[in-house]
């Protein structure tokens, strides 16, 4: 049977409830998203007194460390001529324009400005953002309101061997969010991916969604009748406890969010947690060692020439990026924002679905004031020792 | 004389009627290309079981061949979550979308879904389009009504040696269909190419054109009084009985037909075919062999890097390219879509001129829903073989 | 204290007179560019015979060089088919079409059509614009009124080593012309420069403007009670008496225009002179050779990399191309088009606020129809003398 989530006859308005894609500044779903705390860079990548630029839903930035250790965020350019104060030097935990020296603290307050009078800098004051550092990953809050409570991941907190990692694929952020919630997706995309096999034996599986404490929780039941729980996070996390794809058996808590960079492209920040230790976790981190690497973008290159007609998906079975090709085949294949007007969902389609009716259902009340559900992860950390 | 085509006075209506160059869906001359079968890939270049995104005036489609042989053109996007259907597999006839696996039949019926409850697929139907494979090439009807006869060109079904090839350059094709029908350009374009010196020897030739069944008849006639008969067919083809440049004294019949990738960009069919056998044939057929590649990409590099001023046409005067580098400066140098309101047409663009007002007049008639011309290759076939 | 340029309450018009960044036809600040002379190509790198594709504001033109020697600067497209000249011949001093051999003179007359007939040509006429070779450059005057008269650089043209380069920056020109009067940049962009270590030395320098009659005239005031002039000429030439960046305590005259290629980019051409003669002059001449080419791009995509964050300009320190990689970062890192509507300006940039007043006093009284300032360089050059 085909479900089909209806767009409203009464016009734009309720359109713009659907439109989960564009996330710039003045946006609904843009201002939903700012109501979260966002992994905006990998802690590892950023030493300190370096400075990034970095843009997160349309917007530019500057992410830098100062030396004591502390990371900071402020504006994208220097208040006096707008240049990128990324370029500049940081000193101590300020940063100082590369054009003509202005510094500024990790407050963005300015506080010297060589070629001027005293007592111009202290009235010179430029944005700043929250940041925390937290799982291997900087954190920032970039919404005009004040910060909701940091969201903690106990079980990522305890013993074991983690892994940090980032990639940019060049789509839309939603493509990747819904394709995280999308079992059924593995069975086709990941054909011949080793750890993919497993999921094929079982055959296809039924789906089911309820919406959670903490956003959605997806059962993919097998026909052996086993059951695989996955959560959705609001608003853009990903969380698959227990085994993923490609880890050979050890068991692996999966964290992803995926982060838009601008419409048409986005980040995924992953932390994952072994729970082992010993002799068990030094084999597996050496393991792991070997598949690192920021490849993202000869992924990227490779699916690329699988939509221009140019190669096969079955050219590169034996590639070390085969997951991340795959993914990015599918993903970059549905266009850089894909089309959700002319779907033919079913019920297959089920968490998508309740994805998107959470989405809609909270970006209309945003937009007429009215109070957000407020999502908390607690009983979804219940659910999840449940399953161990 | 100066003859100046005349853009009327009454507005913008009459003016699109010499809008040629926008063939996207929706526009005058995109509509009216459509009435016609177009060659859209070269058969050899597409393998049982294999599929292509291919992207004609503007509109992408997946084209494939069926494990049979039999090749099929349908929609570019599985109905389902709009991936790219090329990036899947080819199943019999029948082609299943990489992303969960809908199974499509060559009608663009949906034939399969793993995932779904057994009554949906039947409901679902992607588009497809009648396509038909001869002279080396796949030919597809995109329009909306029924499909004109297929058209034959009976002279290039007979013994011979065949050459088929495609080359896309980032023009607008009107560029390269009026450059076939303007024989002046030779003598300067082509300046020093092989198998032009004697066209330069005769000197600047008199251009006469007159409508004909099919569509224009050109007569080049040269100061020794021979005469050459260029043909276009409507409405973009392109027929060069007896001899081209390059070919060394051999009798070759060329066609070629310029296809908009989309209005910035076109594809070139050509078909050619020497009426030789025997020993003869063998050696015509190695000698060509050298001259084969598809080596578009390279001349557009370097036509371009003269359009930059950094290269003169002058410096590939032995390059194996030198006839393509030459055509690709003259049309690119006329911009991406060219100006064709600020033109000084004289008497020698006969062909050019008459062309404009066929299509224009017919593409009025199509605007007021008059009868369009029916257009037949009979005579034209005729007036050939009086010709040898 | 803060000096902030106010922009009008009453509205768009008078915030066009602050409009120096866009210059293309039908802008106000490219209406007031050209209505002065402007260089346009470095003078040896155009040969007898050759011709060029030159964008200046937005606008395309031909430019070549006859046989005689003689530079001409005709229309970009031939009058029949609008095929870009540049990639014909140069024939004496006329130029002739790649596409069907019309031929041009310098004036821009048509004056054959090979396959015409006679008395067509003669009503054929293209844009030519008046040129002048001085200094090394070739000069363009591209305004629709009569020129005005031909500016000279007497220093320039005396005994010495003279020095003739120019490079594109990827950014609008307006951004290099205030840099050019912004002295305080010198401490900080090229912090660690060879020949800005002096500058350092001494201090953030005081900076006083003043209007002259060829435009503006700073002083750089040091703490030592040492000053430099330095001079804007109306409308955008740099020039620097005496002694700039990296030479090594030679006496070097310095002269820059920055001329917009488009709003997005623009060339600089820089003419400097040694007053040197003899041992010396040779000396100095062989120093400068190692110098020498065209290493803009290089510099751009070093300055790139530092804009993405994945380099800092402290990874060349010791690269040849150091200053123009400095400048270059701090240029782009204005933005493409630096918003001029939200800076914070302060005492130092007297000389930046003075050249934008001026301009924009000018640009209304263009706007308005009363006579523009006539700027002359008599004074300036007085001044230039009285300070040696």
């Amino acid at each position: 049977m085909a479900t089909h989530m209806e767009r409203a006859t009464s016009g734009d308005v309720r359109a713009d409830y659907l439109d989960f894609a564009h996330t710039g500044p003045g946006t609904l779903a843009g201002q939903f998203m700012r109501r979260f705390w966002q992994p905006v860079h990998v802690a590892a990548d950023l030493s300190p007194g370096h400075a990034r630029p970095i843009r997160i839903m349309g917007q530019d930035y500057t992410l830098y460390r100062g030396e004591s250790g502390e990371p900071h965020l402020v504006a994208f350019r220097c208040a006096h001529r707008g240049t990128q104060l990324s370029t500049g030097w940081v000193e101590g935990d300020c940063i100082r324009c590369f054009y003509h020296g202005w510094k500024y603290d990790g407050s963005g307050q300015c506080v010297e400005q060589p070629a001027e009078d005293a007592g111009f800098a202290s009235k010179v004051k430029i944005g700043s953002y929250p940041v925390q550092e937290y799982l291997g990953l900087i954190f920032a809050y970039l919404g005009v309101r004040e910060p909701q409570p940091f969201p903690r991941y106990p079980e990522f907190e305890g013993e074991g061997v983690m892994g940090v990692s980032s990639y940019v694929r060049p789509c839309n952020y939603f493509h990747n969010l819904e394709n995280g919630l999308d079992n059924v997706h593995v069975l086709f995309v990941h054909r011949g991916a080793p750890g993919s096999e497993s999921y094929l034996d079982l055959g296809v599986p039924r789906i089911a969604a309820e919406e959670s404490d903490w956003g959605i929780k997806e059962r993919v039941q097998r026909r052996d009748g086993s059951e695989q729980v996955i959560e959705g996070g609001m608003p853009n996390v990903l969380y698959i406890p227990g085994q993923g794809i490609g880890n050979r058996g050890t068991k692996v808590d999966f964290l992803a969010w995926r982060v838009p960079v601008d419409d048409e492209s986005h980040l995924t920040f992953n932390v994952n947690i072994a729970h082992l230790t010993g002799e068990a976790a030094e084999q597996y981190r050496q393991r792991r060692t070997q598949q690192a690497d920021n490849t993202a973008a000869v992924a990227t290159e490779l699916a690329r020439a699988v939509l221009r007609g140019e190669r096969r998906v079955g050219d590169f079975m034996d590639h070390p990026l085969l997951v991340n090709i795959q993914d990015t085949v599918a993903q970059l294949g549905q266009g850089v924002i894909a089309d959700r007007e002319h779907e033919r969902l079913g019920r297959s389609d089920a968490a998508v679905i309740l994805l998107r009716r959470i989405w809609s259902r909270e970006m209309q009340a945003l937009a007429e004031g009215r109070p957000l559900k407020q999502w908390t992860r607690t009983s979804a950390a219940r659910a999840r020792w449940a399953l161990h």
